[in-house]
């Protein structure tokens, strides 16, 4: 192992000085500097962190898998997780595979190569057979078909909460909005919980279904057209995410309806848009600051090699704005 | 070194199964697996690709720095930065800095002590001594004042096409409400513009300007409803970001004016927000696509020590929607 001493004797210069060049501290010449890059250069001279990092075999990086970040409600989710592993003394490293399995086997496969300390799958495609066997501390949000330690968003309750709400205001008939439905995602659960909601309480109700193009396009405005001319007799919408319910207050000012006399929408996810719709929409926050300090929580304990639960859930908060 | 030889050695097993453990690859029992990782640790064998980076004093990651990523206009750029470094076979390492001075500080120290290939700083807080003398490839994004290579997206043509544009719509009184104008940031050649067009035409004008703590929340509306308190005659306004025109869209319809007869409205970014007002939002499109991807040519072409210019500005695009 080349150590600072030959740095300092190759560069012609004392231990002190290497330390300062490292540090940037204290006046220093340009040729000072050059000499000591250059020899740390040469010698193949290791910084502290990296060397340190190798004798634990632990370069001090979470992994991290999303989706995209490019979607407001996964940005916020990876602003969290750079807040949680900073404060905890770890790099993120992080990934977008645009829901694209192959690209999430080569990054867990990335991953594993480069001694990072713990992988969290945020994600979900075609199969998570690539989290099998990795033999490093991983845990997955909002999915609960690798057999990982899951964090999970109460799904159930918002969906409840949501649709309860829009009875509760007198809606007769609502159309659900729904993600895309083959995908066994946890989010499938707001769906189960409004059908089960209106059924309760014998109000009509119809379903449609997104797919992956409107997803990855944040493109919704097709489907939700349909939405209004099959249905002039509808008066709430329950849509599952704040996105297509922004789409839906477009549609429904075009279409001629006040909101929300005339129809109530209300979103999911309170992501920043929720806010700046007119009116302002009424949501089900996804407690995003929660689940990600959940899942750093039980990283952490994973690399300390902790026990930690199965499955974690984590409340929503059901937040009431002006469009219902 | 320790090298593959010395893993199956001490496992008990061949050359070929610890390969295929390490590659995940084949049938292989669970015994054989724990052989296998546990000599690896007892050794401290490092993965090849870690091996490798160290061999050529580099781990291939890139770290980029910015104030938010949870900003949609931030979040789209990280996104691209993914995809960008992905497509070199680099890894992305991100920080998000809060306009934290010492925060931005201590993640290029961070990232000077990590062997990381290159750093990227799209950020801007009190100084950016810190990336003084750190003698490893770097640029900035929308930030001349480092010395570092810089993109920029051209400021100047986009205030001037917001304001010639409310202008050409017969607007006589325009407001602008601006970001923080005591960082020096290159968003102020934005209002430069801005004031030259209208005086150019003898339009009335008037500027408002955003503080950080509006910026921090993306919460407008006390400034917002100062502007149309205070301005009962204006006829058009020119947000610095459609987060800021979104919010002018609601002050708009709260006071009773429509939209566009009575109020025209220009935003600026474009980002995914603009296209769920009502009506959809007139906006400057940031091409964030062409500034990272420049990004990541000047870097590449620094890592490689390539001569790079010292600044390159990337054009904005006019993106007429409803709102004028």
């Amino acid at each position: 192992m080349v150590t600072i001493k030959d740095v300092a004797s190759r560069a012609g210069v004392s231990i002190t000085t290497v330390s300062r060049v490292m540090n940037n501290r204290g006046p220093l010449s340009e040729a000072t500097k050059k000499a000591v890059y250059d020899a740390m250069k040469e010698l193949g001279y290791l910084p502290n962190d990296v060397a340190r990092a190798l004798g634990k075999n632990s370069l001090n990086i979470i992994g991290l898998i999303v989706p995209t970040i490019k979607h407001p409600f996964f940005g916020e989710m990876v602003h969290e997780f750079e807040y949680e592993t900073y404060l905890r003394g770890y790099k993120l490293m992080v990934f977008a595979s645009n829901y694209d399995y192959e690209k999430e086997k080569q990054c867990v496969s990335l991953l594993r190569r480069n001694m990072v300390d713990c992988i969290i799958y945020a994600s979900h495609s075609m199969g998570t057979d690539f989290l099998e066997d990795i033999h490093i501390p991983a845990v997955t949000l909002e999915n609960v078909f690798s057999g990982l330690p899951a964090i999970l968003s109460d799904n159930a309750q918002g969906g409840n909460l949501a649709t309860r709400h829009l009875i509760a205001r007198g809606c007769k008939k609502i159309v659900h909005i729904s993600g895309q439905q083959d995908l066994r995602l946890s989010a499938d659960e707001r769906t189960k919980a409004f059908i089960a909601a209106c059924e309760r309480k014998k109000v009509a109700y119809r379903i449609y279904s997104a797919d992956e193009k409107m997803l990855n396009e944040m493109d919704y405005s097709n489907l939700i057209s349909r939405v209004f001319n099959e249905n002039p007799d509808m008066d709430g919408i329950f849509a599952s995410s704040d996105i297509i319910a922004a789409q839906c207050i477009q549609a429904a000012w075009s279409f001629g309806y006040r909101i929300p006399e005339e129809v109530k929408i209300v979103g999911y996810d309170d992501i920043c848009l929720s806010r700046m719709t007119y009116p302002p929409l009424t949501t089900v926050r996804q407690n995003i600051k929660d689940l990600v300090k959940t899942a750093m929580d039980t990283v952490v304990d994973l690399i300390e090699e902790k026990d930690v639960p199965d499955i974690q859930t984590i409340p929503v908060t059901f937040i009431e704005r002006r469009t219902t």
